[in-house]
């Protein structure tokens, strides 16, 4: 079995489902080891969150878990991915007064492992990431922008690429969160007005604020990036890469990787 | 026969499309009037326009006239959607170098009849439209922002919302484009960083120009709504609407319709 949809074995949903139709749903990609979903409460508790936003009812957390867990099993690694839809008839953006949600879950195979101690170049994109106050922070279905900008390049050695904001700040990469190391502190920019909050950044930030030295969110431009002493990207697939490499900028990686992000690769992937 | 998907009957796709994954896709929704889609060239040049920006490959105007066709004969009022996604293996944001376009056409009934001339009730939504300079224009999959803003009343009498964007400048409506009448002249809001660039938009800026009097694209605030003549609201399906009333202000509707705009009612249901 590869995908539930509402629990059922299922690979399939109506043309008119308004995930497709309007990106009216929110989705979570989540790492399995050893037969198990990792990070499964924050996986869980951002999707929570943002049903709350959307006004969209959360599936009951047990009945996920259950569904997650039937694919999971067996799978020393793999890509776990859930998504919600809103349901409801009728044509319009309206969504129904009795809308419920459609859950789909889905499992493949683990992406071709790369060494992120070993560093990774990443680059600048020209497509811009928009400023949307009321969809920041969300993991929600409209991933345009993000597919427009990792269509920039196919240079595989570079896995990824910086977004900037309409106003010229640094929201994040294609598909990662960026966190920059100055003096010893982490930074990672705002998401107040663009970005998603990704799992593994949550993670760090956590903690980072129990080791008593919490990450500063803030406006992030490029010459900080240019100026930081290391840089690092996270998401739930591939932890924490270090930066080697930004637009001709290159960062030491002999210098010893911050504690904090030291910490996250090692909770990364547990549960 | 009710749907096709590439060319088949069928009302269902993978839960992996990537217009549901990602929102990578576009989709028209046309007006279709004595077994016949309306404005047919207008709909499929935006599509192929917004193909380009996409980097998605469009599919043969023929093959979708044909299909078009099929569905909507002898049907005397109904709605005509085309959504376009691309396809592709891979999880990932990244299209995969040989992608290809999924078209998958459907057919609804008309929605209840409202008479555009009695005008109608407008209201300021506090749903704000995001700005994204990559896809401003284009009528992609990601519509959440509008959902958002369509849940946020359910009074029948009123039919719209407007929108703002981020900065304070009027966008448009949830569902249409907004057209202002000052002393005689017809303004509307600038789409260049936000917005759908509707078609029935362009015939009436088309006929506008034709008539030597071209609708002016500008940047709109509400003090500019609040003090307009009149008000028009535009789509594929009303056509035209007058605006009645605004948060509290009334627009009088015993003033002659704009010619444009009465021209643009009489071609919005033609071929």
């Amino acid at each position: 079995m590869r995908a539930l949809v509402d629990g059922q074995p299922a690979d399939a949903i109506g043309i008119d489902d308004r995930g497709l139709a309007y990106g009216d749903g929110l989705f979570e990609t989540l790492a399995v080891q050893a037969g198990r979903p990792c990070l499964w409460d924050r996986h869980l508790a951002r999707l929570a969150s943002g049903c709350r936003r959307l006004g969209l009812a959360c599936p009951d957390a047990e009945v996920l878990r259950d569904e997650a867990m039937m694919l999971a099993r067996g799978h020393a690694r793999a890509v776990l991915k859930i998504t919600l839809t809103r349901t409801g008839r009728g044509r319009g953006y309206r969504p129904a007064p009795d809308a419920g949600v459609r859950r789909m879950l889905a499992i493949s195979a683990w992406p071709p492992p790369r060494d992120g101690d070993a560093g990774v170049a990443v680059r600048l994109c020209h497509t811009v990431c928009g400023l949307s106050p009321v969809l920041a922070g969300l993991k929600h279905l409209g991933r345009l922008e993000q597919v427009l900008a990792r269509a920039e390049w196919d240079d595989p050695d570079v896995p990824e690429g910086l977004m900037l904001d309409p106003l010229g700040a640094v929201v994040e990469a294609t598909q990662a969160n960026l966190f920059l190391e100055r003096q010893g502190r982490l930074v990672t920019p705002r998401l107040d007005a663009a970005g998603v909050a990704g799992v593994v950044r949550g993670l760090a930030m956590d903690l980072a604020a129990a080791a008593g030295e919490p990450v500063r969110e803030d406006r992030v431009v490029l010459e900080d990036v240019r100026s930081a002493q290391a840089l690092y990207l996270t998401n739930s697939l591939i932890g924490v890469w270090r930066v080697a490499r930004f637009e001709g900028r290159e960062y030491d990686l002999s210098r010893p990787v911050h504690p904090v992000m030291a910490r996250t690769v090692e909770r990364a992937y547990g549960p």
